[in-house]
């Protein structure tokens, strides 16, 4: 790029676009690309480990077949990003990877193995107001089986989200699963008479415990709350001794599964509780059978704040202390959720189809990974940089770049037209292990010289005149053309992890 | 899904969304996701082997950022799915991965390592209408050097395309690299005095040589040119003269490399063209260094269809006979091409960044290598199934599975409603190996069945008594519950590749 006053992407010239992302989109490093592609290999393995096999569907979906499920109603667009074909037929981005595959499996039931066992991963966007760690366009990771009634598929995927976390490194103890059915709430709201409409608003109330605590939902189930930025959210009505049923079925109880088992029962007696509560109990014993007790708990207070969910519910929290650079505690919330939603399919059909899934929210998983010192993506190396002494010889140092190459080894011929401390500058920006250079002297004796970067970086710190010479011959050493690929390992093997 | 006379999805209340995609969308099968892993996993292998590091930009740009380079542009819309945001701006969706670097590039040029070498593989959208082969959602994956004025950087790329190829497993003489650079039929422009507006018609019709032959490629540069179905393409309206220079500088000359560049200096005789030959014999040079002078070939017919490119051009041709399932030979054309972009990045700053790429049409190469018996994605096996013969003794039937999964086999318990005829039906269409039962008998002597599907499938073809006998003993046994690893195993080892 020549010298110009213009800052890149600021020029004076209006007819020039501004190079910038829309608000809520993100571009991701090499680093968080490599760390996201191993956890995300991970998750795949335990996926598959539990016969779940892949599906992908298109980003676009016609908006009448996503339906509209997203908490964020209240907002134009529904939350969605939507546009015309060219048939006037309204097209959306879709905002989850459940809509979709309630429409496969409407277009596809027939031939498919019942049950169908799916996972599938790829960006969701949510036209949404952007804000800290909320953005428009990110990645999930679901799985869902759909055609099975038994809750032994609900109690799976939680033995999945245990499996799960522990295959990513969180030791068991450090994390936690929360069951619970939906059926709990509803069998409360049932008897005090809350009609669908209010529902949905109740749910997002208690969704927001843990954020709000008890104070805070009980403001939402009465008139309302405004929030530090006084922003007022309308709340759902309800007369104070509804509030209490509602708080009494949902906030956490005390003892174990059996305990509050018990305690729900005295609480959400109606025909539609006490299903809730035979579910809950097989969960509990098949987790049991399976070795998941003290990992998948019953915690009355988990409702989801989406709509079409209709039994079990669960999410999967980290119970470590997590902190963020400046040593701020970080709530992270649920890292792997989902539940039970067997009206989807039949919104299609009209015929009810049975199915549960459970999405992993991957940018908050690898966030909170990575602030407990994993999944960091920090430990691939650069390339072996064969650096261009004489713009003449080209061919030479590009046959050097296919040597290196032909043993394995990653490889590059640099491709600038700067001078060699900017190419030296080059390989060390690229993290490459060394530097390969040949000048006349070496070429008349046909010898290359190799240059450890990270060796080399440390040269000056050495006060030993004895132990410098020594390092310094380290970093720098020649070897004849034949034993380059011989050299270079020799640097890579001081680094192998 | 119980019984009903309406069809899914089409069912006669119209309040129903109907469970179908937009055109030219599509889900993809397990085996088509298997199969497209395990080619860009090896297409990655070989990007990062020559240094490229991944970046990842989202699939949503300002529309003004992304530009028009389509050639599609004929069209309303011209190509691109675009919304406005909540603020009126104007956003699109990626129709490739190339304007969003040039964005990337523009916005973070200073910190970035100059080059700067980047992969990228992910889906791009074209709002386009659909036919065979051509969809409104696919996938690209691209490497490119940003930065380097080179052609070595060009030279380079055709090398990575031809041991991209040679990974895959296309034998050295199965494909060929064909490289030409832009700036030759420039000159023959220049010189004909062809002005800006007209230069795209020319480009896109040179770029339909192989499809349409020489005399398709004259009435487009003439008057025009009326296709099968009767649709008239209106030509570059060039006089008869001019329109043979123009194809004798395209179409393929005899001879190697050194020929055809003598020739071509005769041809395009003016300064830009004189740069382009002087291009190509870098190019050439080069290549023949890294030892790939007989993969990567002058050919002056490759111009490629973009407006955008400066320089150097090339596309990737399998060349061996490729035979669709009825037998019928395709034209697959290039799976693998880019060119030298000298301009985009002054798009945004009007300083002009050298830059040069190459992309991989993923579905395109993948078909073309499926043909030809390779990455056929069916030789990963379905989930060993644990039948439930009896309803109440789910959590033993779970703990199997569990111990199945904790030995790294991949297992699941039946999740359906149905019985065992029906189990076994599933556990088949699942590709499973071996489905486990154990019934009240087994139960009592602690043992389990094993039943190795495939083999049962073969009984009924047996006709001798006693060799009917020893294969239905080894299709289903009896093994202690405590050795239902061991067991599986013995069955999977059966069908070990």
């Amino acid at each position: 790029m020549s010298k110009n006053d213009d800052k890149p992407g600021q020029g004076p010239d209006n007819s020039r676009p501004k190079a910038r992302l829309p608000k809520g989109l993100l571009d991701s490093s090499t680093q968080e690309i490599r760390a996201t592609e191993a956890m995300l290999a991970t998750i795949k393995s335990v996926f598959e480990l539990y016969g779940f096999e892949p599906l992908a569907t298109p980003a676009i979906e016609y908006t009448d077949a996503l339906g509209k499920f997203l908490p964020d109603e209240d907002r134009p667009n529904s939350g969605v990003f939507s546009f015309q074909d060219d048939d006037e037929q309204w097209l959306s981005l879709r905002y989850d990877l459940t809509a979709p595959l309630a429409r496969f499996v409407a277009e596809n039931y027939q031939r498919l193995p019942k049950p169908f066992r799916r996972y599938q991963t790829g960006p969701v966007w949510r036209n949404e107001k952007p804000g800290p760690g909320r953005f428009r366009q990110f990645m999930q990771f679901d799985a869902d089986t759909v055609g099975a009634p038994s809750v032994a598929a609900d109690a799976e995927l939680c033995m999945l989200a245990a499996d799960t976390m522990e295959a990513l490194g969180i030791p068991r103890g450090d994390y936690v699963v929360k069951v619970n059915s939906r059926k709990i709430l509803d069998g409360v709201l049932d008897s005090i008479g809350v009609e669908e409409g209010r529902r949905l608003t109740v749910l997002r109330a208690i969704d927001k415990l843990d954020r709000l605590g008890e104070e805070g939902v009980r403001l939402l189930l009465s008139d309302g709350r405004k929030d530090e930025s006084g922003d007022f959210t309308k709340g759902a009505g309800l007369a104070a001794g509804d509030i209490d049923k509602v708080i009494a079925s949902t906030c956490p109880l005390s003892g174990g599964n059996d305990a509050i088992l018990e305690e729900l029962a005295q609480i959400s007696n109606s025909e539609v509780g006490a299903e809730g509560i035979e579910e809950l109990k097989t969960i509990a014993a098949l987790d049991e059978a399976g070795g998941y007790a003290d990992r998948v708990l019953i915690d009355p207070s988990i409702v989801r704040g989406l709509e079409y969910y209709t039994g079990p519910v669960f999410e999967t929290e980290l119970t470590q202390t997590i902190k963020d650079q400046r040593g701020q505690t970080i709530r992270l919330g649920s890292v792997m959720s989902g539940g039970r939603y067997d009206g989807l399919v039949a919104r299609f059909t009209g015929e009810r189809v049975p199915a549960t899934g459970i999405s992993v929210g991957v940018s908050r998983l690898l966030f909170g990974l990575q602030l407990l010192g994993k999944y960091k993506g920090d430990d691939a190396q650069g390339p072996v940089v064969v650096l261009v002494f004489d713009k003449d010889r080209l061919g030479d140092y590009q046959l050097m770049v296919q040597t290196l190459r032909e043993a394995g080894l990653r490889a590059e011929l640099y491709l600038g037209s700067s001078g060699m401390k900017a190419q030296m500058k080059y390989a060390d920006k690229r993290g490459s292990p060394c530097a390969i250079i040949q000048g006349g002297d070496e070429k008349e004796r046909a010898e290359v010289q190799i240059k450890d970067l990270a060796l080399g970086a440390t040269l000056s710190k050495i006060e030993d005149r004895e132990e410098y010479l020594k390092k310094r011959a380290e970093a720098q050493f020649a070897v004849p053309e034949a034993e380059l690929v011989a050299g270079v390992r020799k640097v890579l093997d001081r680094y192998k992890a």
